[in-house]
């Protein structure tokens, strides 16, 4: 009974994704659905994004949906860089789901041809099962978290489009071997594309943002 | 309804945890239940206080419940310490539950007197809300992850008695204020122990021990 009642959760939620995608389609609008462990660095990473994004001025505006169990110092974060933002509380709650984004897009009301970034909950295991309308999953991995992650949380490496191995300035003070994180990744999920980045030092950030560009490119053709 | 079927899930959880807890009391082990986000180190330094412990022999056979989605990797890096552990993999799921540890303390069979460490699914979340029959939840945060995260992710710091901020050798390398960290833990729950580790260099793991050792003469009185 318990399976039944999540798979009409989920079922609930898909459909919910489905309007979601349709609204962004017909905008143009490309989201992109950020998911981590907590502390992997996401917030870090979408700021610095949206300051070299908007000082390229090769994208348009760029607004944000913050998902946290508690406060609103994300989405204060991500205001100071000037990106539109709405904070979701999920109280006791361990994942966004479609009906938050839904109610977060009727907030933000973002522009067409914009670009969506969702950055979730902190937590490597319930926001897999969720889909929120989004084009694409980002994972976000850092190497503090040791490179056996993606065998141990398969689920969310199998939903994503794009792997971050992220804070890679601190390869040289831990224990973690890119190339065999990347290997188990790809072992769990062989269409994963890897990217290695730090939000601090700049490194491989050139990477990521012409890969958003790419998305971008598909999601909001020239018209 | 959801709500209602949350409630009953957990209720039957509760009643399962009792009995784990009673038949723990009976046999006079100290069980630990060790939550953290994914990578914050709980499996090192699971692996460097058995192995102290041992060193130390001031401590009866310590016993492991090793909770992932998948693999059996980290049962076999306690095996290798010498220690008895059965690994519990989740497949989707999220947390360890009472019953779950219930099979593993039958598989363990862990004897009268001893430490039984259950180290969690990588979650700060959802295993808050799951009592497994443990004396005390132990919070590992790792100074990788960011100071704000007590205060991000409230119901993990309310529900354990302990946090180690972990991986303190780090700290030259990371934006990481102790002190803060510890504010907003004691903020959200000011009966929190809180002590400041490395099992790498091995800084801190003294006070640990001590810890250890006073929640098991609580658990295991000379008879």
């Amino acid at each position: 009974m318990i399976v039944d009642l999540e798979a009409r959760v989920l079922a609930k939620n898909d459909a919910r994704a489905a309007q979601n995608r349709a609204w962004l389609a017909e905008r143009r609008i490309l989201a992109l659905n950020l998911v981590s462990s907590p502390g992997a660095g996401k917030t870090t990473l979408l700021v610095r994004t949206i300051r070299d994004l908007a000082a390229a001025a090769t994208l348009t505006p760029i607004c944000v949906i913050e998902g946290d169990q508690e406060t609103a110092r994300d989405a204060e974060r991500i205001r100071a860089t000037g990106a539109a933002a709405v904070q979701v509380n999920t109280g006791t709650g361990c994942h966004l789901d479609a009906e938050m984004v839904a109610r977060g897009l009727t907030a933000l009301d973002p522009p067409a041809g914009s670009l969506l970034m969702i950055e979730n909950v902190g937590n490597l295991v319930c926001p897999a099962l969720f889909d929120l309308g989004e084009r694409a999953k980002v994972v976000v991995l850092s190497v503090t978290e040791g490179d056996d992650k993606p065998l141990k949380y398969p689920h969310m490496f199998r939903a994503a489009a794009l792997v971050l191995v992220h804070k890679i300035d601190l390869l040289p003070y831990v224990d973690f071997d890119v190339s065999a994180a990347l290997d188990r990744a790809h072992h769990v999920n062989p269409r994963l594309t890897a990217l290695t980045v730090s939000a601090k030092t700049g490194e491989g950030l050139a990477d990521w943002y012409a890969w958003i560009r790419a998305q971008h490119e598909r999601a909001a053709p020239a018209l």
